[in-house]
């Protein structure tokens, strides 16, 4: 029997925004993997078997499903948003690299998600609507030295930013080192967007001035848009020209 | 009666990335505008008109869009991808700006899609598993200095790069400065991805080293990736680490 191994994107919460072929995949699956309010997601069925997991073990998550697949299963890891923006897709080829020759030849397939930045996006507006960026401000793989040099090119190249995990209680203060650098070099009323657990029902979008943002309006669920030099607000509406 | 405009991502040309909210949206449409092969992936049914218009009209789209929803009617503006990344919404929200005061009051809803570059990056494995930033490199609405400038920048911020509009028939020699700048720039063995009509039945994904890569290998169906400097090769997939 030949396995197969699908990493699929639910999107950021809505169930409208969790596309056909996604939905088609975990009719097919034998096996559901990923972060256990994810894996929540999914209705139980006969033949189908669910393996929530705990956050922070994602290549041991991968290394799990890349074994089942290899034992001809069909297994689909579960992330929110898109699989290749911050979520698992990586953490599997991970694991396919440091793991066994066989695995290389497994029939591994990547279905795209609506990522968090793009519903962001929509639910103000659209301040993506030029050249961007998106960097994920975990300093759990990366130094944070390098996150804000990153963060200094952009503001020189003057893209618009979506920032992935702002802020979470083991590093509070890094979102506000962010801010301080942002105080610093970019006008008080450049713009930034705080979508917090964006098209779920507990959804809550701000838009406020740079020198109105606290470290506390971001958390976990949110995600944080600045905007280039060209951001504007219309009416209720955040977007970014064309020609910026 | 009270119109509504709804500006709606197709997704790459997949149906089975079409999201569920997209094509409710269609079914209420009395009135779906957009460029003409993106409506004519619409269905034709009774009480629904269909106004397909050429390209580089995307602001007279957009009025015409904006009055119809004025008038009352439910109008749907299509996109292919996201509409939010170099799509409709932009445009929307600048005739907006520009347009009669009443526009600004008026029921606008932003829907989300699986834009081009999730799209071929999940073909292609994981290339964006890390900190990247997406560029328009046509220079219809900015000077090329500025694209090159940004690229120079997201160089040294060592981002992973989605490049899209890359070549046209107009244009055919910035994608060619585009190369000189990165072979000038960067190891010859950097990663790129030329993905064709992805998720189309033409699709054709090649992966090649910058110094492979040629300018006659984009036009504007293609979506360009470039690797940062950690983008590698496992098997027949290209993925960028999460530590990078």
């Amino acid at each position: 029997m030949t396995g197969s191994l699908v990493i699929a994107g639910l999107g950021p919460g809505a169930e409208g925004m969790v596309t056909p072929e996604v939905l088609e995949a975990l009719d097919r699956a034998t096996d559901v993997i990923g972060y256990i309010p994810y894996v929540s997601r999914i209705s139980p069925r006969d033949g189908l078997r669910l393996h929530p997991s705990d956050n922070r073990v994602e290549l041991d998550r991968a290394r799990h499903a890349l074994e089942l697949a290899a034992q001809g299963n069909h297994a689909v890891i579960v992330s929110s948003g898109d699989p290749g923006v911050f979520a698992m897709a990586s953490a599997v080829f991970e694991a396919v690299e440091s793991g066994p020759a066989p695995w290389r030849d497994l029939d591994i397939r990547v279905l795209p998600g609506i990522t968090a930045m793009l519903a962001a996006a929509a639910a103000a507006g659209a301040p993506l609507g030029h050249d961007f960026c998106a960097i994920n401000l975990s300093d759990n793989l990366k130094p944070f030295d390098l996150v804000l040099r990153r963060v200094h090119l952009a503001l020189e190249a003057d893209f618009v930013m979506a920032f992935y995990n702002p802020r979470s209680a083991s590093r509070p203060h890094q979102f506000a080192s962010l801010l301080d650098l942002l105080n610093d070099q970019v006008e008080p009323d450049r713009l930034m967007i705080f979508a917090r657990a964006v098209t779920t029902p507990q959804q809550e979008i701000h838009v406020v001035p740079l020198q109105e943002a606290r470290p506390e309006m971001a958390d976990m669920r949110t995600l944080v848009i600045l905007g280039s030099s060209a951001t504007r607000r219309i009416g209720r509406f955040v977007y970014t020209p064309r020609r910026a």
